[in-house]
Formats: C-alpha cells, structure tokens, sequence
C-alpha cells in the first residue's frame, strides 16, 4: 500500500498560503474535494463548530449523516492538539486564536480498497488577547471517512 | 507590533514541500537562517535528538549555551504534540514516525525589540510499525530565543 | 491479599444494566452500599456535582467530611478520564454525554485491614450536541476511602 | 437515528463477566461479530498488539487493510485512556496491568447508512508490580469502520 | 555551567513562607527583581491574569513585549500544571483555588551569556467550592527571558 | 474544618532547602512523620521507586499494606505532574532529573475525623541528558491515608 495523494499536505497549504502561491497547487487540488475557511475565537467550541459548519456546507461531509460527522469531529479534535500543543483549551487558558482552515476528502492511498480519508488543518496565530502578542500555530489531523 | 516574517509558515514548508516545489519561497527563504533533516524512529527521544543535532551543526543554535537548547527544545516538543496529538509517545503506543524536520530562526515582528524567535516545523507520517499503515501528521512549535 | 468482592464491577453492571438484566446480580449487590443516578449534560461540573450530591444524599459518603468528599472526587475524575477518552471537557469541545452512573462503596479485598474502597463508573453516550449523533462510552474510577 | 444495538455494552459485558453470567446475553451476542482475549503486562505496546492481533485472527478486521486496522488502533487508544486514566503509560509510571478484552463490530444504528463501528474494551486490575496491590480498572474505545 | 541563583526556590518560598519565616531569605531576595500576589478563583484565566498584571505592574516584565509576555506566560502555565496536576482546569472540573504567587526575575547561572530567566511559583490550596475541603497545592514554572 | 497544619508547605521545605535552612523549621517538623531521600534518573519508574522504598524503609507507610502504597502512588504521582509539567515522561522526552524529595505524614486538619493524610514534593533540576543543561523544578502531590 503506498500513500499517493498527501491529502494532509494539500489541507497544510490551502490553510496556509495566499492565493497567489496556491496557484503552483492548483492542478492537483482540482482533482480534491475541499474547503476552507476562517475563524477567531477564544472559544474552542466556535473553532470546532466554524470547521463543521464549513464542511457541511460544502458538501464535504453529509450532514445528517453520524458517521462522517464523527470521522471529521476527530480529524478537527486532532488538528486543534496541534493549534493548542498539549490543553485543548483557548479562552481558559488566556489565549485566543486566528485561524485559517481547510478540509479535504479523498482517496489518499493506492490501493482503491483504502477508500475515502479526510484531512483537516489550521494555520494562523494564537496567543495573548491584545493584538499582535502572538506567534503562528498550525495543526493536522486526518481519519478514514 | 506586527508578526512580519512568518518563520512558522516557512519552516512548515521547508518540512512538506519537495526541492522543485520550494523554488517558489527560495527568495524569502535567503534571509533566514535555517536547516532541514530527516528523522524514522519508534523512539521519541531520537526524534528530539536529531533536531537538536541538526540544529546545532548547521549553527541554528549555540552549541553550549542552555539559553538556546532550552528554547529550541520547548519548540521541538510542540511541534511534537501536533505530530503525536495527544500523547507525545510513539513505541509505547505502538506506533512510529517518518518525519521530515526543519528549524527556522529569524525575526518574525517588525518591533526591533522583539528580538529573535525559533521555529520546529515537522512533516511526515505516522502509523503501525508496518510500512505503508501510516497516515500524514504535522507539528509546528514557536518560541522566543 | 487478594480481590474478593469487584466494586468496580458492580459499579459498571448497576450503570450499564437495566432493571431485569441486573436482576441476577441482585444477590451480590445486597452486601454493599450503592447508589445510582442519571445526568445529561455538555457541562462537566453538572456531572461531578450529580454523582456527588447522589452519593451525599444516599448516604453513600459523609456529608461534611473532606476526607471521603476527597476520595470520591477522585474517583470521579477518574471515571471520566474513561468517558472523555484523553481531555476532560464537554462542551468546551462541543460535545454532550448523556449518562447514567453508580457509587459503590465496599471491602473488595480479603485481608480486613484494606479497608473500604469506593468505586464510580459511568456508562451511556458521548457526541455532537444533535440528538442521536453520539455513541456510547464508559468509565470507572476506584479509590481507597 | 437511533442507537440500537449498544455494541459498546456487549463489549465491556464480554470483557467483564464470566461464563455463566455471559449465558444472559447470548441470543444478542449471536448477532455480533467479537472476539475475546487475556494480556498481562507492564508495557502498552504489548496490550495494543495483543488487542490487534486477537482482531485479526478472528477476522473482526481485515490484515491488510490499513482503514480497519486504523479504526481498530484508535478504539483500542481510547479504550486504553480508561485503563489508565490519564497517562497513557503503565511500565514507565511502575504500573502493571491485568485485563480481559473485547473486540466488538456491528452496526449499531436503526440507519443502514450509519454502517459498521467498531468497540474495544478491557476490564481487569492495574497496579503496583506486586501481586495483590492492584484495583480493578475497565475502558471503551468506539470508532466507526 | 553551574547553577548558581536558585529563582526556583526564592520564588516557592516568596510564594509559600509568611513575612516572619521569610526574615532568614531577605538577604539573598534583596539582589533579585520579583513581586508576589494572590488570587482566588474557579477560573483558571483570572489566576492566569492575576500573575500577569503583578509582573508588568511591578515591572518584572515590560508591558507591551511579546517575547517577555511569551516568557512569563509560558512559566505560568507550567507553575499551574504543578498546582493542577494532571488537567489545567479549576471550575470546569469543579474545584477552586486559593492561591499566593511570586514572579521572580534573575540570572540563575554563573555563566553571564546564560542570561536572565524568570520563575513563577504558586502555592495555596485547591478543592471543592466548599470552605474547608480542600487541601494544599504547589507549582513552579520557569523560563528564559 | 480548618487546614491547621500543613504538610504540603512541610514536604516542600524539606525537599527544597538545607541543613541549616531547615534549622528554622525544626520545632513543627518533630511533631510530623517524615522522610527524606535523592534520586538521579532519565527514567521515570525509577523516582517512583525511590519515594516507595524510601517512604516503606522508613516505616511512613505499611510495607504489605495495599491501601497506603495506593495513597503514596497517587500522591507520587501529582508531585511528579508538577516536576515534568504537562507530560510525565522524562528519558522518552530527552530529558533527565535530579531530585531530592520529601514525604510526610500527618494530620493536617483540626477536625480529628479527618485523619492522616500524605505529602509527596519533589525538588531539583530537570533539563538535557548533559550536566548544567537544566533548570529547577518542583512537584507536590497529597493525599488521604
């Protein structure tokens, strides 16, 4: 089995760059499903319901549908460890965050019978709740769907 | 203040992106001190030592100044949650890592006062200890040095 | 010394057990003091208070006495370390449990200087703050009292 | 949707109970796929590889699929989160365990389109590495297949 | 390099002797910057703005510096861990805390080029929201500056 | 009920600071049970060892008594939470410790119903596996017994 499709990586950068250097990209992101989005927030639950909402919206994910609700809800949880680095909290802890994010599905393996698996991934700031008393943060987490 | 030179986002696609896909932000890169490596472990404590070690031979950091091994080790660690999200152990939980590394110093604010900051961005996979049941995982730790 | 009566055990059959299946632990169960209670909620101090008042009010710990408040707490936590599966938080991370819950307090151990021990567990579901987008989950606690 | 077959209950009852106390759910346990397994150890890595390989050769999960043997690793993290509550560490915080397991698929939702999850979990003792000082501990992990 | 000032301990002591008891450290208190307080909250980001605004007011920390922001609120966090143990959360696990702290600033090591290091250090109690039940706690945070 | 006598502040204090230093402290530490030791690890079972054999050698707890090496462990274990901030790994995380430390035992509330509880603190230095590489730490942990 070999990983064909670095759907995590595609997720990476469309959270990251600017428009201008996602055009390098933009060949095999068209062969993706995803979407992004924007939140700021000192409210984990605002940061989790911003990608859900995004993804839903979308047609990324079905929304009535549990099962891939769930697969993402833990790709988010998973991406927000990497945004928080060890207590998923924000407002509690005195911070707040700016994020951009991004959601992709598909197929990142070879073998057809791995099926479908969804990235999500944060990139932005977090830091104090004064502007500009920040550093970047960035976050990944991906799950079969 | 203003967050000026994202070394985070920089040091992110030093880690992800291949030598073709890097000439884009090679002009930015110039003016940042940085370096890359390659690290494959179950163990996390290798994983820690090869970004150090790395970053120590390419004069990243000082060599026998705590100062510097103390910021950069907080950074490594960070990035290291985003790539174990959750619990920063890889053989005791019968996994293992496929990691690319890089390690950013610059100035990111504009505010001279700010001083220099460190980044250790992480990019690779994570899984079973049998090729090929891996997944992506990334990680970016920040901190002022 | 050896495990002689698993308060843990009965703790987990009285919160996942209906009436009629817990009728063939019945003989077993009438040797120790126990009580049981429900709690739904996305606010985790909702459920902590809900099984201490129960235990309170049924006599199962002291009302003013810190030392068995003490060990209850913990074996609380400790249930929810089970129920939450790696960060304590409910709503915080936009989720709801909808749960039922046992306190038993009992000598597990033969050798009468063990003393007694509480238990706490916790059974039902876990999910998105949608009725029916949940699964079950599970925990117990155990604590020398 | 509703949840209708607590695939999640039958797995902590398979882990917990014994033969003759089983014989109550055996027309539901008819109806599910499930293995059952023992491991002692103070080292995680062999009671994940204990779970998985118990799985496999039952044929609850596919060997060579990555996708179940994905979904499969985190039900067992999950379920292993309770064990420990907290840590998930046993040998390195001078712990022993003594569990039981189960391994539990099936569709758990009245909704077809839910599909299969999947439920690991363990019941059991965890403690100091003597025999007798040790209490009764259990876990549920869940995830979708 | 040798450790020389211990900042650790003058700022445990400064957090947990009384004026009396402190008599016997002035002596060595008297070369370094440091500033001590109180807070009493459910609300862990009170206890983290308490210490905050003492170290800018008494300028331990210029206020609108992120880099020595950063410092000081990573010490923090790391001296709650320690008064936490295990979840940084007060109310939300419904416990509440009554706390003295001391931020102190100084050159722990012989060697010059080490340069400054700030330690921050708690020590009151923690428990139920109940006067009374709750017993003693302690943590101790420290960084370079 | 009130906190009359504190054993925490007491294990701190004995773990932290020296002969002479202690001089001061003599009076109210004739009155407790305690004992003092050192430990110098990358390896965490170790300094769990170190304060059990310590604590039983010196008859602070009942050697084939199962209840207080369960009361011990677990106050162990929160002084350790507060030495290693955030993840209770030492040689896995690259990192090294040098700890004297303190248990003590005794009633630290007016109320006699409220028994004999049981302080663990930890101080020393933790950092890199290279000597002065390392900063101060410190961890308190408590518990009834």
């Amino acid at each position: 089995m070999t990983l064909q499709t670095p759907i995590g990586k595609y997720a990476i950068l469309l959270a990251s760059l600017d428009e201008a250097e996602l055009e390098l990209f933009k060949p095999a992101l068209q062969e993706l499903s995803y979407c992004q989005g924007r939140v700021g927030s000192m409210n984990m639950q605002k940061v989790i319901a911003a990608a859900e909402t995004a993804a839903k919206r979308n047609g990324i994910i079905k929304d009535q549908c549990y099962r891939e609700t769930h697969a993402l809800y833990h790709a988010v949880l998973e991406g927000i460890e990497g945004v928080t680095r060890g207590q998923p909290s924000i407002g509690e802890m005195s911070r707040t965050v700016g994020l951009r994010f991004a959601i992709v599905r598909g197929k990142p393996y070879e073998d057809e019978s791995e099926g479908e698996w969804i990235a999500a991934a944060f990139y932005g700031t977090i830091g104090a709740p004064v502007k500009g008393l920040e550093h970047e943060t960035t976050g990944l987490g991906i799950n079969h769907i």
